[in-house]
C-alpha cells in the first residue's frame, strides 16, 4: 500500500530495469556536470538517484531546489552502475535510479548537526532533536534491532505457550527495594500509587490463578541516581512458570537467548550456556558477572604465601582473610610506577588498603615487595605461571574486599590492554546465589534477590539461626561481564514466607500490612513456581555493541533524568496540585 | 519440560491407553461407592481423574486426603469411559485418568467463594481475592483471549513491516485533553512528569525520524471519573504509518481485525467494511458509533409535518432544528404509557423537552399527539413503514438533540426489546470527522479527535472563519455500537499546526511552551504520515461478549480507582514525601 514499490535501501538486483518509486529524506545532493545526484535515504538505507535534465527537465529543476533532509517522493528505472561508479561501502552501491518524476512531500530547515554516523554533536543536542538523531543510521539500526529483538522473544514465548498477561502500573509502594516513583491519587487525598519496579508479586499470582506461563514486555521505574546504564524508565522481559525447575527455566531461556542470537546476528550459540556456582565466580573472577571473553583469573596464593614475612599479608591471613594475585601476561612494561600507582588509587575505591604488585624480568621478580617474597618466588612464579614481562598484582584482605578489588582491576586491566575479543558473545550463568547479603550501613540481611526468592532445601534450617549460611535456588544470567537478568524459584508456602521475611527484619505486623495479600494467596493452593527477568536496552544494547543504553531508547532521559525535548518533567497549574491535595514544599533545585 | 505431559483440559484420543502426568487443582472430590473421582483444572480445563484403592492403595489414601483447590500431580492412563459416563458437556467428557500415582503439591484452605464459572461473590470480593477468581473458566479463558488477541495483533504488525518501538511512560503534562497523572520529580523539585494519555507526540516524531512503519501495544492513563468500561489505566494499540492515505491505513486496520476475528473466533468478515460518514451516522442512527446489528433508524420527518399544527414540531422546524421518528416495529403492545413516560424522562437526559409517541392500531394512529397529526397520518404510516402494533416516537428541537436523544432511545430499546443479534460482530468505518467541537461550557472550540488532526484541505480556509465547517481527514472504527478505535491522517507542517491550535484558543506563547518542540520538528523534513490507536481492553471485552473492561483486566482498579486486594492507593512514608518534596493538604476522603 501506498505508492511506495521498495525501500531506498532494498534496491537490488531484481529491482533491475523496473520503475520503481521510492520516498526517503535527501541525505546529499551534488551537481555534477549538470546532472544532479540525490542520494535518497529512508530507515532501510540510501540510494543514488540520478536527475538528468535529458530524462527530465521538470524532474532536473525541482531536484536542483532540493536540500538536505528534504522529503521526497521520486519515480525512476534502476540501472546498474558502471564499473568505475560502484560504491562498495553502499549496499545499493551497485546501482542507481534515473529519476523521471519527483515531488517534494516537506522541505526542511538546516539541521543542526548532520545526520551522519559519526556525529560530533554532544548528548544534549542529541536529545533535544532526538528525531534527528534517530535518523542516524546507526540509531535507526539500532532501533531497529531492538525491534527485531522484541519480536524474536516474543514470538519463542508465543510458540512455547507462555500467555502475555498485563499487570498494572498504578501499584503499591514497598519499602523492600529501590526508591519508588509515586502518583498522587486525586480521589483519595493522601494516598499514592507507585509505578512497578518489577511485575513480581503480580506475576506470582497469575501464577497462583493458574495461567502456568506468563510473559511480558513491560516497563519498570526506579527512582535512583542515574548512572551509564541506568535510566528512570526500563524494559523488562519478564517470565514465570508454574511447575518447573530451575533448569527448565534456564532451558527455555537460553533457547530464547540463542534464538535471538540467530536472528539477529546469524550466530549459533553453543547450547548449554555454562554455569558457575557464585562462590566460584567470585573465587575465580572477583565478580558475580564475570566477563570470561579473557582469562586473567584470580589465584589464590594464601597458601604459598602464608608464612612469608609481610605484614599485609599476614594480617589478611591472620584476620580469616586470602591473599590473591592477578597475573597481567606481558603487561608489565604498560604500566609504570606511576600508573600503578593511580591503579593502588582506584583499588581503594573497593576497600582495599593498597595494591602490591611485582613485575617479571629475567633474573627473578622485581618491585616494591619483591625482597619479601624471595623464598617462594618460585612457587608464585609457578602457580601465576609467569613469564618474562608479566605484571603480578596482588590482593589482601577478607575474602569480599579482595573479589572487589581484583576483579575491578581485572576488568579495568582488560579494557586498557585490549585483552577483550569484542566479536565474542559470552553468556554465563551465575546459580547458587545466597540467600542473603548483609547491609553493613542499615544493620541487618538483605535479600541478594528479592524477599520471595526460595532458599536451598537443605538451608532452610539456617533462617534464624545463621542467615549468611542460607543458599538460594537464584540464578543470573551473564553476557560479557553484564548482568543480562536473574531468576528464582519462588517460594509457594506461608510459613516460608514469613519465615523469609522475620529473617530480613519484618514484623508479623509489617509484613503484613506490606505483603498480607501475598502470605494470604499462600495459603489458597498455591503451585510451585519460578521464573526469571532480563533486562531488555541492556541486551540490546550489548547486541549492538553500544556502551550506553540510551542508544537503544527512542526518548531516553539525560543524566539528569530529564527530556530535554519536552522539557519533561515541569511545573504544573496550581489547579492539577489543588486537585492532587499536594503542595510543593521547596522549589530550588 | 517439566514433568506434565499433557494440560487437563487438552487430553483426548491421541492420548488412549498412554501414560501421562497432569499437574493442576482440584476442583471437584468425590467418592463414590469407595473409588475417589478428582476433577483436576488447569487452564486448559478439566480432566476426571480416578483412584481406584485396587489399583493403587497408597494414591487413593492421598486422594482421599484431598480438598478443593489442592495443588496435585497425578500420573495415570488414559481410559475411554464407558458410553453412560460420557460427559457431553465436558470438553474431555470422553475420557478419565485411572491414576496410579499421586502427590501433593500444595493444600489450600476453602476459598471464601467458590471457582466456578457463575460465582456469586460481589465485584469487591472478586476483586481482593483475584487470583482465586481468574480461576474461574470464564476469566481464564477471558485472559487467553486477550493473549491471543494480542498476538494475532502483534504478529500481523510485524509481518507488514511495522516497527515495535516503545515511547516514554515519565513524560509532560499538557493541558490539552483528559486529566494527566501526575509523577513528582525526586531531583527536580516542584516538577512532575505526566503518565501518557497516549503516545500521539512521540509516534508522530518516530514518523519525523523516519521509522516508516510504527506500532505498539502500551498502557495508558487517565485521571478520570471512572465509568463501567475505564480504567484509570487502559491499553492502546497504537499505530503509525508514513506516506500512506487514510484508506491504506483502513485497510491495514481492516486485515488485522479480520486476522483477529478468524484467529480467535473463527469467523471470516467480511472486507471490506462498510464506511459511513459521520453526517449519515449521526443523522439515520443518532450516533457516532451506531450499532447496525439491528434498523429502527431515525427517519426525517421534517417535511412531511412541516404544517401541522403541533407547537412542539413547528418551534423545533422554526429555529431551524428537525423533526425525526424511530418506529419500534411491533413494541406498541411493550410499552404502557406509564413506560413512555420513564422513556420520556430518559429522553430528557440528553437535552430533549419531551418523547412525542404514537402507537398504530387497526384504526389508525392513537396517542397523546395523535390529534395534531391525522391530516399526514398516512405520510407518516408511509414514511415510517408502520404496521399495526408499532410504537412511533418523535424527537423535535435541534439536529444535535434530536440525533443524542433518539440515538440513546434506539439503544435502550434494542436491548429491552431483545433486538440485537448478540453473535453478529458488526464492524464500521465513521469517516469525515468535524474538526471540531464548539465546547459550551469553555466557550470555544475543541477538537473532536486531537490538536494534530490533519483538517480536509478544502476546508483549511474555514479555520479561521468558520471552524464549525472544517471537516477533519479523520476515521473511527465502530464495533456493535462501541468506539474500538480512531485515527486520522496528521499535520506535518508548522504553518497549519500553528493555525488549528490557534482556533483551538492557543497564543503563540502557550503553543510555543506546551508544543514547542513539536513546532519546531515540524520544520525540519516532517513527513505526510497517519496513524489509528485502537483500545485492546474493548476489543476483547467485545470478543470475550463482556460488558464491563474489569472481565478482561488481569488486576483492574474497582469503581473507585482502589485495588482491593494490595490495597493501593496507600499513604506513603514521610521520608518518601520529604525527597519528593510534596507535602499533603489534606487527607481526608
Amino acid at each position: 500500500m501506498g505508492n511506495r514499490t521498495v525501500y531506498c535501501g532494498l534496491v537490488a538486483k531484481e529491482n533491475l530495469e523496473q520503475t520503481i518509486t521510492l520516498q526517503g529524506w535527501v541525505q546529499k545532493r551534488r551537481d555534477l556536470g549538470g546532472v544532479i545526484f540525490i542520494d535518497l535515504r529512508d530507515r532501510e538505507g540510501i540510494v543514488q538517484v540520478v536527475f538528468n535534465p535529458e530524462v527530465s527537465q521538470k524532474a532536473w529543476e525541482i531536484a536542483d531546489s532540493c536540500r538536505s533532509e528534504y522529503v521526497l517522493e521520486v519515480t525512476g528505472t534502476v540501472r546498474q552502475r558502471t564499473e568505475e561508479a560502484i560504491n562498495p561501502n553502499m549496499k545499493t552501491g551497485e546501482f542507481e535510479v534515473m529519476a523521471n518524476e519527483i515531488t517534494i512531500l516537506n522541505t526542511a530547515k538546516t539541521p543542526p548537526f548532520s545526520i551522519e554516523e559519526d556525529t560530533k554533536a554532544g548528548d544534549e543536542i542529541r536529545l533535544k532533536y532526538r528525531y534527528l538523531d534517530l535518523r542516524r543510521a546507526n540509531m535507526t539500526e539500532n532501533l531497529m534491532l531492538r525491534s527485531k529483538v522484541t519480536q524474536t522473544i516474543r514470538h519463542f514465548l508465543d510458540d512455547h505457550k507462555f500467555l502475555d498477561i498485563e499487570t498494572p502500573f498504578l501499584g503499591k509502594s514497598t519499602p523492600e527495594g529501590a526508591r519508588d516513583y509515586l502518583v498522587p491519587s486525586r480521589v483519595h487525598p493522601g494516598h499514592f500509587y507507585a509505578l512497578p519496579q518489577s511485575p513480581q508479586i503480580f506475576k506470582q499470582l497469575l501464577m497462583n490463578a493458574g495461567f502456568d506461563r506468563y510473559y511480558q514486555i513491560v516497563r519498570c521505574f526506579r527512582d535512583e541516581d542515574l548512572r551509564g546504564d541506568r535510566q528512570p524508565e526500563f524494559t523488562q522481559i519478564d517470565i514465570e512458570a508454574s511447575f518447573l525447575t530451575p533448569e527448565d527455566i534456564q532451558t527455555y531461556t537460553e533457547q530464547m537467548l540463542a534464538d535471538v542470537m540467530k536472528k539477529t546476528q546469524g550466530i549459533d550459540v553453543t547450547l548449554p550456556f555454562p554455569k558457575m556456582t557464585w562462590d566460584e565466580a567470585m573465587d575465580r573472577f572477583g565478580s558475580d558477572k564475570p566477563d570470561t571473553r579473557f582469562d586473567m583469573e584470580l589465584i589464590d596464593l594464601s597458601e604459598v604465601v602464608k608464612d612469608v614475612d609481610f605484614k599485609v599479608f599476614q594480617m589478611a591471613l591472620q584476620n580469616g582473610g586470602v591473599v590473591k594475585a592477578l597475573n597481567a601476561k606481558g603487561a608489565a612494561n604498560n604500566y609504570s610506577r606511576k600508573d600503578m600507582d593511580h591503579l593502588s588509587q582506584y583499588a581503594s575505591q573497593f576497600g582495599a588498603k593498597g595494591l602490591a604488585w611485582l613485575k617479571v624480568e629475567e633474573d627473578g621478580l622485581k618491585g616494591p615487595i619483591a625482597k619479601f617474597l624471595t623464598d617462594v618466588s618460585d612457587e608464585i612464579i609457578a602457580k601465576t605461571e609467569a613469564q618474562v614481562g608479566d605484571l603480578i598484582m596482588f590482593g589482601a584482605d577478607s575474602f569480599e574486599v579482595v573479589a572487589a578489588t581484583l576483579g575491578a582491576i581485572r576488568t579495568r586491566l582488560a579494557r586498557e590492554l585490549d585483552l577483550i575479543d569484542q566479536t565474542k558473545f559470552n553468556f554465563l550463568w551465575i546459580v547458587d546465589w545466597p540467600q542473603f547479603e548483609y547491609d553493613h550501613e542499615e544493620g541487618r540481611y538483605v535479600s541478594a534477590h528479592h524477599p520471595f526468592t526460595m532458599p536451598k532445601e537443605a538451608d532452610i534450617p539456617y533462617l534464624q539461626t545463621d542467615p549468611a549460611k542460607v543458599y538460594a535456588q537464584a540464578y543470573d544470567i551473564v553476557l560479557n561481564g553484564y548482568e543480562l537478568g536473574g531468576g528464582s524459584l519462588r517460594i509457594h508456602t506461608r510459613e516460608l514466607q514469613e519465615q523469609v521475611l522475620k529473617t530480613l527484619g519484618f514484623s508479623t505486623e509489617t509484613m503484613n500490612e506490606q505483603f498480607g495479600f501475598l502470605l494470604e494467596a499462600l495459603e489458597y493452593g498455591f503451585p510451585p513456581h519460578g521464573g526469571i527477568a532480563l533486562g531488555l536496552d541492556r541486551l540490546v544494547m550489548l547486541l549492538a555493541g553500544e556502551d550506553n543504553i540510551r542508544e537503544v531508547i527512542a526518548f531516553p532521559k539525560n543524566g539528569k533524568a530529564l527530556d530535554p525535548m519536552s522539557n519533561a518533567p515541569s511545573t504544573v497549574s496550581p489547579l492539577q496540585l489543588y486537585e492532587l491535595n499536594i503542595e510543593v514544599t521547596d522549589t530550588e533545585e
